[in-house]
């Protein structure tokens, strides 16, 4: 066997072991473990930025895009932002061993439903090196060990945030190998971690479209897939033009690298005319580039200052990532619907409009983590939700939809209790 | 493309289209419906019973066991328990429109998370009949669509069924494609079904372990696991005797072909000389065959009326289905926890005890699906739990665990009503 899979099994081995007695971790261990990791980070600062410097220069060196660039930098202010995040979780409720449910048999047997963690879960992930410590303090405030596998681009900021969260956190009382970093960057663990059923209960890939897929095709093992959202807001021939405008601008324009920005905009024909030209003057200023359909390009007419692009037919259902937006006019609430189900990613789905039958429908009828009436879907986010963290947004139905935290990382038990009790 | 796929990707495709109309359909028309299948299955009794023979009898002549024979064979009062059952599903509340939390922030976005069906739900079962109903009847009521694959021992039981179930159903107003059977029994039919993500949103594979892995390991979506239950009874030294007898006997003759049936009995050594003698007389006397370890059997010397076996090593872990049990000696509660850690299944596990602190160990450190103290592993049932009927029985973590009834095949979506808010 590859010695990296030797390795890889001995770490789950381990991260296993550690599983066990985290399931049972007192909370205050917990959030004291927490709390010595927001400290470390904070007092680590050169050593992890000195790493990320390194993976940035080596990263611009062979020509990464800025965007992913930018993903993966680090600084001060950022690494702050992180340390403070770490103390948000250690200030949020546990959610182990809660009841979530109990009711007592006519037969007498007592049941309960009691909240317990998963076990060992593994993280696949891209870029942003700030997802090992979140993922890391989001697992442990669980009571779940985690195996983090993050790119190669940032595999030195990874090692040294990895080292200074096991550090403190270990310090604290976590059980050795409750965290798990792997260092080697060969593809073939991938593959091999996908097979590792019985040792890890739960994988998370965070990345781009192709890492997902990979991972939900060949996981033996349960997978949260996610992080993918094709979003549209659709403009209702009712909309308030200015929330509609607001609504918008912000949805796109806010930061656009991210999943829940908007990707179409799709608008009544009756309402096209005012409310078009408004939108695109904004976007505009933002230097948002639009991809029309043909109708939409003859409502705003050549505007020199625009950037303005015919559509393609692959502009439907692109998630841009970037300050790009595809327009398309519809005419009618139906064909809207339609549009995004045929193109949606089932992420987050908003309408502008006053109406609220208009609104009940939208509601209803897409069918996506989260929908919206007359708001951005920008707030697609377990911070913005009360959640309080979050370790990805669901796009998929089984077990959590939409932004995950805490409690959408643990799983159940059913415990019963009798006094000698036997079925008839 | 083999004609086989192409009749299964339009039934795909037709299943997914209703299961969009299936997710508004009012209550009382799911009720009506379910009503309607309860009566027809009764009135067509002949045609099914006649299906069955005729299944029955090819099975036998090819030389099926008795077990599996008796759980292909229909008759009449088992017919009527089924559309009895259909009636108790149709009494249950819907899950589908429940409001699961809500919350307005600080920002005056009111949230809700609003439980929904999951789609597309597919089975892939063996041997029993009822599967065709049960499964049916939960998929309607929770507004699911539903593909049925059963075996081909049982093929001909499943058509009139399904027929029935599909007629009763449209006829009160369910959208046609509903419910759709696969009549084909080529086995790569199941490869193409594990494929069509997408368009099954779910599988649920019911039947033997090497099924269920195999559907785990190459489905491409959603698998719901469970129902292999190796499942340990622990008679602590504190146990109460007459208890531990009635619990043990319970669970496994009371019906022993069932995953919730024990198939370990672990006895601590210092109850054992009180407890082993009387536990065998009762298994005994109902035929039970039992597999030793070398204390067990040496406690209990050489009765010529009992069947005692030397346990070996593939005995720890067997799921047995069958009038035969495993009996270990173990020297404390640690000893009794770390065997059901290697060999248990996760399924239902049970300790008999006086002692509430080792109760409260055990129920806090086993980790199964359910946990239980002094009561009968065979409650482990959506009915006997009070969920009112069950689609299966969930050893996995992840959605959910132990008993699965109509909640448990929902999902949720996030609904997000604002006024004009945008993220800051």
């Amino acid at each position: 066997m590859n010695s990296g899979f030797t390795e890889l099994e001995e770490k789950g081995k381990a991260a296993k072991a550690a599983s066990k007695k985290l399931a049972f971790l007192p909370t205050e261990i917990k959030n004291k473990a927490l709390l010595n990791i927001a400290e470390a980070i904070k007092a680590g600062e050169k050593e992890i930025l000195a790493a990320n410097a390194q993976d940035y220069r080596e990263c611009e060196a062979s020509g990464m895009s800025a965007v992913l660039l930018d993903r993966l930098m680090l600084n001060s202010s950022r690494l702050e932002s992180i340390a403070n995040d770490v103390g948000t979780v250690a200030s949020l409720p546990d959610p182990v061993g809660d009841i979530i449910e109990e009711r007592k048999l006519s037969n007498g047997l007592q049941i309960s439903k009691k909240r317990v963690p998963i076990g060992v879960m593994a993280a696949i992930y891209e870029s942003r090196p700030n997802v090992t410590v979140d993922i890391s303090v989001l697992c442990l405030k669980s009571g779940n060990a985690v195996i983090l596998r993050g790119g190669k681009e940032a595999l030195r900021s990874n090692l040294a945030l990895a080292g200074i969260i096991q550090k403190a956190a270990y310090k604290a009382g976590v059980p050795q190998g409750a965290v798990q970093i792997i260092e080697s960057t060969d593809r073939a663990l991938i593959d091999h971690m996908l097979k590792m059923k019985g040792t890890i209960d739960l994988i998370i890939p965070r990345g781009g479209a192709g890492l997902i897929k990979f991972v939900a095709e060949k996981a033996t093992m349960p997978v949260l897939t996610g992080g993918i959202g094709v979003c549209h807001t659709y403009v209702d021939k009712s909309a308030d033009v200015n929330k509609a405008v607001a609504i918008a601008y912000n949805a796109k324009v806010q930061r656009p690298t991210v999943c829940n920005a908007l990707d179409t905009l799709l608008v009544h024909s009756a309402i096209a005319p005012r409310y078009l030209p408004k939108i695109a003057d904004e976007w505009g200023k933002a230097g948002v580039e639009m991809h029309c359909d043909k109708r939409a390009l003859s409502v705003l007419g050549p505007v020199p200052s625009l950037k303005l692009v015919t559509a393609k037919a692959d502009d439907w259902g692109k998630e841009f990532l970037a300050l790009i937006a595809a327009i398309k006019i519809v005419d009618s609430l139906d064909e809207a619907i339609e549009h995004i189900e045929i193109y949606g990613s089932g992420h987050s789905e908003a309408i502008v409009t006053e109406d609220k039958a208009a609104a009940e429908r939208f509601l209803n009828e897409v069918d996506a983590a989260c929908v919206y009436a007359n708001a951005s879907t920008r707030f697609t986010d377990g911070g913005q939700f009360g959640l309080g963290a979050e370790i990805g947004i669901s796009t998929q139905k089984f077990h959590a939809r939409g932004p995950m935290a805490l409690r959408e990382i643990t799983s159940y038990k059913w415990i019963i209790i009798g006094d000698g009790q036997v079925r008839p």
